[in-house]
């Protein structure tokens, strides 16, 4: 069991008060001999202070909320990792609480993380707290004045400070890199339209598109869910469209429509070139490991950590950090084969199932 | 910010000692009238109880310490999701720590725990806290009188529940599996040797030969270290046994050991069937889905959780669960063709490259 300030009481002889005095520094009136005593007894029965009266009293309880959508998915558990890491160096603990991206339970969290007298909290919205609804969550973390960071999507909230990755940029990197190749009708499967994350990326796409005056067709653009089996049941719809490179809004579907493309016995990146965004750790293990747009999520968790930490210490100014994608460019994407019209590199086109691989 | 009791009786009119009895349901000596005004009250203001002095006053705190070497693995963030959901059903919420498979810090962890008042704890150990070292954790957790539970690899501790999967049955299975199918030869590419989980699932290769008279060959055996660049390593060493079939201890190095087969012109299953253990969520999107031993891992911590919740309510008695593994059959695995001295199946051996596909 635990020790307890009584247990010391009685193994020293000293009074409740006295011990108590002396175990949390303000034992100055207390002779020298007492105070040692306590202090080698207290070490010698392993006392440990209640965090729950220490933290009722300082009003800080060294407790960081997080709310995630979905703890399981490997974009929400890296960047998990990274708060912890980050949260233990600052000396907090975490409360993980998982939305299954449902927005009546991250409301419902957020009055509990508030009712634990966490220090601060960070939250990745569910799937439903987007558009109209995301002033629900706001509010609802606003009424308490606890620090909250909001990691993931959003950047143009004011009052609270926000850590996201620049997902527009990552798609215009991705499609620019792709018509650097030369490719000109590039499929594009997104992740269901509303979230900023999708949108942000769908952006992207028309946006480096436009810079080479190369008309948005929408019959190129299929609406997927961000799951592996829509990148799969996109394939039949976009072949009919005859484009030469797929860009998918994340790797799941890459994953999917790679093995679309290949059922239908065309490879990948000779007939079909298949661009991901996200970077999750299977991509680079893929038979023909993907190019895609990389994250840096781990950091992104552990920045927001130490925002929050500055804004628990007190300062008023709110942040929005924008971190960088990057390209990561493997095997699954290269230059098209010549087309009528499309020509770029000179090259014969060879009929499909002759060319060199 | 938070609505106090002081507020309330700032609005009310009314004391403190009596707006305290009132929302503690205390306040049976309070008039009807005033217990009504209260409780509007401090519904309109938004009033709710400060869950660290009811902790302290209950000695409760609603809390399990959840202790996991690495969330970022899929493994252990689809067992936290587990926890988490069968938790919350039961009013708990989660503190997450990640010992980053270092023992210094899961013991720093359990400390931490019992500092906050957590009512139980859920540990998976790390990947240090085996062996001579297991019962080092186990003191640190006993000490203190805690409830927990160890969850993943032990089975065979006296005093504390135990919830995992019967790793030696899964390797069983998966071996009879491949002998059933006609392979004689099968190499074993293992995780780092002396860990539980390793060593259960090596016994259960090693057992499912012995149970077919075929002797143990060391030479068929590599040993990895559970991540995918050794399964990758492995490949040149034991093509020089000229295996028919390779067994993986788990899927991330299956997914090497593909990579490193296909690298040499093999093919999967034609050539050589590769079976992995755990199906992590990438193995059925493979080129060649990969057949593999299904966990139950989300089921593991739920389940885990609820033993919990019963022994915070007082049951003294130690549970010991031991989940069944199943295999998953999937298309990276096939009868071997027949070769000379362990002809199975009466087909001639085609010339590697010439074989129909």
């Amino acid at each position: 069991m635990r020790t307890t300030i009584k247990d010391i009481a009685q193994a020293t002889g000293l009074s409740i008060t006295t011990v108590s005095l002396v175990l949390n520094s303000k034992g100055k009136k207390i002779s020298a001999a007492h105070r040692k005593l306590v202090e080698d007894t207290a070490q010698r029965l392993g006392y440990r202070p209640n965090r729950l009266a220490v933290g009722l009293l300082k009003k800080k309880t060294n407790t960081i909320g997080l709310i995630v959508p979905d703890i399981s998915n490997v974009f929400f558990s890296e960047l998990t990792k990274g708060i912890e890491d980050a949260g233990r160096e600052a000396g907090y603990n975490l409360i993980l609480c998982n939305s299954n991206d449902k927005q009546a339970l991250e409301l419902e969290y957020i009055d509990t993380m508030a009712d634990r007298g966490v220090d601060g909290m960070i939250v990745a919205m569910s799937a439903e707290s987007y558009g109209g609804r995301a002033e629900e969550s706001f509010s609802a973390l606003r009424k308490y004045g606890i620090p909250a960071i909001i990691v993931d999507c959003f950047s143009d909230v004011d009052d609270f400070s926000t850590v996201a990755i620049d997902n527009e940029k990552g798609s215009r990197l991705a499609v620019e890199y792709l018509l650097e190749l030369g490719h000109r009708r590039i499929g594009c499967i997104t992740g269901p339209l509303g979230p900023k994350t999708n949108d942000n990326r769908l952006a992207g796409y028309t946006e480096a598109l436009r810079g080479r005056r190369i008309e948005y067709d929408r019959r190129l653009v299929y609406e997927g869910d961000f799951r592996y089996q829509s990148g799969y049941a996109a394939v039949p719809a976009l072949l009919e469209q005859k484009p030469t490179a797929i860009f998918c809004l994340n790797d799941l579907m890459a994953y999917g429509a790679v093995k679309g493309l290949r059922e239908r016995g065309l490879r990948i990146p000779e007939d079909v070139s298949v661009m991901g965004f996200d970077n999750i750790f299977f991509s680079e293990m893929m038979d023909v490991p993907l190019s895609t747009v990389e994250q840096p999520v781990y950091q992104m968790g552990g920045q927001a950590a130490r925002i929050l930490v500055e804004e628990m210490g007190g300062r008023e100014e709110r942040r929005h950090i924008l971190f960088e994608p990057a390209l990561k460019i493997r095997q699954s994407t290269r230059a098209p084969e010549a087309q009528e019209g499309t020509g770029t590199n000179g090259k014969r086109k060879l009929p499909v199932g002759n060319a060199a691989g």
